[in-house]
């Protein structure tokens, strides 16, 4: 039986919980070797530093470094590492996750050495090239051979492009992971008995892009409005954020009693207060699909979302960083009667898999 | 009057051909600056020495002197070298050509830097990913914002992919070139009288595509099928053939009675033979647009044509290294009734430059 080996490239947090259950499910296939290389592109200890022994994720067999330099440098370097990787370990398909700098260089590395690229979270779309992530979806999916979709949106999308032909709808990996510990997170209240919450009667804020933490105003305002609501708020405040509080002088909000500070979590307990919050106010594209998929309403003070299911099912609205906004989504929340589960059923790394292997076999005979 | 900063990308000799009317056109206009950067992909002293000189470009500003490396260190390189001289310029438009890896290089340094770009001969494609010029054209034309396309293949090409904003026939700037000096280019037949040509009585064969030279096979069948014609065959040799047929042990078809080997020509004298000859057999793009604005019939001695007007209308037919079918297709040869100018009127650079005014006065209202 023919043997394939898969190259996976990662290098940001989002990438390895989309990562696991992917590898997890290459790791069982006996006609697939898997040789994973981090870029390096996020290293912050702090965010994932337990990340590989939390999840079991395989460890990388090449890791870039290229740290938090310019764009265009990180593409660069990106390429660079890749070529000696490719003509080194001559992969027989590429994976790529995702829309960060990490993402659109390894498509490109791959266009160019004739390696058929698999994208894990094609088609999804802002409509706005000023955001550096729309870009490198534009550029990826420009290139990609085999597109893995995690939405109904994403196939649309692409359709909209007239890109039809290697489009499949999976699911979403990062969903996978969420669904594969689910019981362990039902299960583990630690973290509530740890900061003293009741299961929903609690909200959850997470915030770090930069839109709401270059300036000042989007991150007071969101500061001020949360610290008005009925019930207490968790806060793991990410270390840019944690810098733009700083800078800015915001500090107060953190004493203020009805938020609570907390260095930033790793993958599960961080699912856990998720699970068990009465709302999550985010502008982190995962939690909005994790928070979905618990069935957990979420405000999300971002202007907008590539996961549009989520406000046209009624469970999230989009407020921006608007006090009022917040305040009224947070109050006037309904819950809605639908729960289309568009994000799948756990099952998206094994079907993605499937799909992969069945490409490489096609294209042997 | 606002004043506009372009920065023009070229690095190939067909972009220099491209650039020169346009920058001509730049210069004419009162609110643009021009400021060119060379990434130096491509810099034979034998093909592009005199041809500043020749064609009066003005000087790159930037020599980023990338070199015959490898494609990924090549676009590595220009990214990292434009990086720098953006946020020196703060141009506010970026202009690139073709579909090189500078060019590729280029729209993507543009769009990770924010800065509106415009692709001149956008929207062509081959529709095989393993060229890698289709790759660069893909990369480029997904995060374009002024597509410039010379011909209407172009832009169903991009309607196909449902791209219809931004997007301009405007012709061919390289055409716009051969028109300019249309007068010179018939009055001077030094170039015949040096190689004892008689107007209509001579073929002008060139070949370098490495799809020819790379292997013995198509190279060998080349040069029998045109040593068999009914007229003396003119060949420029292009150092890779040249470098091919040392190779391959085929010397001794530069010897033979029908073929006229001479040294690469600069743009002008290439015209000149090109204006006058009987028909032309050539795996150049370039040439292939220039023959049919002569009205000079052509066997395309490659697999495909990004230009298939040319084809429809009968003026060109595709043969590929195959020496049957070149025979036959110069011995068979129709002259056609129709030439529809599809490649414009000279007029694309002017029409370029005045849209891409259009776009950054609409912008800064």
């Amino acid at each position: 039986m023919k043997k394939y080996k898969l190259l996976t490239l990662v290098g940001a947090r989002p990438h390895f919980i989309k990562a696991a259950m992917v590898s997890k499910a290459i790791a069982q296939h006996s006609s697939l070797e898997e040789v994973i290389v981090h870029s390096g592109q996020h290293y912050d200890k702090a965010l994932s530093g337990d990340f590989f022994v939390e999840l079991s994720l395989p460890t990388p067999k090449y890791n870039l470094e290229v740290g938090s330099i310019s764009p265009l440098s990180q593409l660069a370097q990106i390429l660079i590492g890749l070529e000696t990787i490719i003509e080194q370990e001559q992969p027989d398909l590429m994976i790529v996750y995702g829309d960060t700098n990490t993402t659109a260089a390894g498509a490109i590395a791959a266009a160019k050495c004739n390696i058929p690229l698999a994208h894990i979270e094609a088609g999804l779309r802002e409509y706005d090239k000023s955001i550096p992530e729309e870009v490198n979806k534009l550029l990826t999916d420009a290139i990609t051979d085999l597109y893995l979709c995690p939405s109904p949106t994403a196939i649309n999308n692409l359709r909209k492009a007239n890109i039809t032909r290697g489009v499949y709808q999976v699911g979403d990996v990062g969903i996978d992971l969420v669904a594969h510990h689910l019981n362990a997170i039902k299960k583990n209240k630690d973290i509530l008995t740890e900061y003293q919450l009741q299961p929903k009667e609690f909200y959850l804020l997470t915030c770090h892009r930069a839109a709401n933490t270059n300036t000042a105003i989007p991150l007071h305002n969101i500061l001020l409005a949360v610290s008005q609501l009925d019930y207490p708020v968790i806060f793991p405040i990410h270390p840019r954020t944690q810098k733009a509080i700083q800078q800015f002088d915001l500090q107060h909000f953190l004493n203020h009693p009805n938020i609570i500070c907390i260095p930033p979590l790793s993958f599960l307990p961080l699912q856990v207060l998720l699970h068990h919050c009465k709302m999550v106010l985010t502008d982190s594209g995962g939690i909005i699909k994790e928070a979905y998929y618990h069935k957990v309403p979420a405000v999300i003070i971002d202007k907008q979302t590539e996961w549009i299911e989520t406000i046209q099912e009624g469970w999230h609205q989009i407020t921006g960083p608007d006090i009022e906004k917040i305040l009224d989504a947070v109050t006037n929340f309904k819950l809605p009667d639908k729960h289309s589960g568009f994000l799948g059923d756990g099952q998206a790394a094994k079907r993605s898999i499937d799909i992969i292997v069945n490409y490489l076999n096609d294209r042997s005979f």
